[in-house]
């Protein structure tokens, strides 16, 4: 039996199994993938994502308790970036979420590294594949949101929530201003702390001050204190609401489009890569142009040109 | 006469226009960097960055002048990440540095926007390679550090100076281990502030906890205070040293090579998408495998299967 077929009949180590060969980019998982893709699209996806330092994992935490309390399967994927600057892979493996370790209805996946089949937006969207393929009905994706890659993770999301706190400085409280278009709802985190209030109120001005249209989603700003696990509820109701407009409204229809023509072509990409670097394997043909490139007797256009054409002579 | 020509003889709008048309993705610009490569290679790259608010736009601009006063034309590629967390572009586009700005040995270039030629990284080097093919000496890379792109143009550097702030918090703290090992230079800027010894000092103690080997280089860790311009001269010196070692001391050819792998590779991946792009349009091929893709008749790694093997029937 195929580890698809597994999964499908809903054996974890099976679906630990792929998804750790999606993790090391193991060309094998593709053919497992197409199994599972047609049964999939089931699950609601929820993207967490803020500074580092903004209790994202105990939010999550949080969450996927109160999900569970209202009877749903929860899958949890966990993304700890490998960039120097985020520093999420440095501080550790963070022992996860361990009150839910014995609970069937609960799956969580760290994923720490970028996979060789493509960007750590390709892991995430597949191993989340995986997940709906299992029967999981919610699945959050919890990035650390400071680049391109993780506002790109962020977009595989039905509901987007943006989590602050409060006093994290002048600068910080600059980057706020392009994070509204992400978000559909704010969370002001650690609501005990010195300043929530202030932060909740600067958040609610400026969203208020976005130019909004007749039918549009208006995002709230929620309060929490996730280690006390205040406020979730509220949150999680709010992610309802969010998921109840998101169904009716039209907007699911083009956001399905978008998202399978972004799936689409990130494979696409990887793909082509993939095979001209095959290509150029037979006859160290990569290593020629570089020598060349570096002597100055070709520059990277043209050779990228002349690769192309014998590869597609059409 | 082509816009590379006139680059070549020195014409500053002429590098203007063609820096515009590399940030505007326009395929005409290609044409123009076949030229102008036979051209480059002599400029020093000098990479300067580190997180938001540690004051690299001051310090970029003390170090234009610190170069110039040594005779070298400086040029400065400047990156305001347009991702919605950097904050960079929402802060507006700074006034940069308007003493050098009847300075014909200076050159300044804003990034602001992710060209379609290809990503960020893409983009900055294809500038610099136009700062290079005009004749300066010094072309300094300035970067918000907090992505995966951002690291990827660090990468363009011979040199990398991170740069540091005291009191930017724990979580920036933890930070820190991670860019040990892009900088070959570290920056305590602001270093008239509260706890900058101590940002010094434990900047220190973790450069002298790494594994070193012989004939490597020890980054230093120098303190500055840009505003004033204070340090400023001995970062200079410093800089000079560590390009004299670095093409003294055979890593300047594994690193040109591992450069123009990266180069090639880059273009190629977008050549070979634009392509697939190009043949997808023909007959609307994308839009079809989308709806199919949604309907679940199709999935998108067989989808893309079938259209390689449509590009590339060999």
């Amino acid at each position: 039996m195929s580890l698809a077929e597994q999964v499908l009949e809903g054996n974890i180590r099976a679906a630990a199994r792929l998804m750790r060969d999606i993790d090391d980019g193991r060309s094998e998982a593709i053919d497992e993938l197409k199994q599972l893709y047609p049964h999939t699209g089931a699950a609601y996806i929820i993207g967490i994502t803020g500074p580092p330092g903004a209790g994202k994992s105990t939010l999550v935490d949080q969450l996927t308790a109160s999900f569970r309390g209202r009877g749903k399967k929860v899958g949890v994927v966990a993304i700890d970036p490998t960039s120097p600057f985020t520093g999420g892979a440095i501080l550790g493996d963070r022992i996860r979420m361990n009150r839910h370790s014995c609970d069937e209805g609960v799956f969580i996946r760290s994923l720490a590294t970028r996979g060789a089949l493509g960007g750590l937006s390709r892991s995430t969207s597949d191993v989340a594949l995986v997940m709906d393929a299992m029967g999981m009905d919610i699945i959050i994706i919890e990035t650390v949101g400071v680049g391109q890659d993780e506002v790109d993770i962020v977009k595989e999301a039905h509901t987007t929530c943006v989590v602050m706190v409060p006093g994290l400085g002048d600068d910080i409280q600059a980057i706020k201003a392009g994070i509204l278009e992400i978000g559909d709802i704010f969370v002001v985190n650690k609501a005990d702390r010195d300043g929530a209030d202030r932060t909740a109120r600067e958040l609610n001005i400026m969203l208020e001050m976005r130019h909004s249209t007749e039918g549009q989603w208006h995002p709230q700003v929620m309060k929490t204190e996730a280690t006390r696990g205040s406020g979730i509820d509220e949150l999680t109701d709010e992610i309802m609401a969010h998921r109840t407009f998101f169904l009716s409204s039209g907007t699911i229809g083009a956001f399905l489009r978008e998202r399978g023509r972004r799936h689409f072509m990130s494979i696409l990409r990887d793909t082509l890569v993939k095979k001209a670097v095959a290509f150029m394997a037979t006859n160290d043909a990569l290593d020629t142009i570089v020598t060349a490139m570096n002597e100055h007797r070709i520059d990277p256009y043209s050779a990228v040109e002349e690769i192309v054409s014998k590869m597609m002579p059409v």
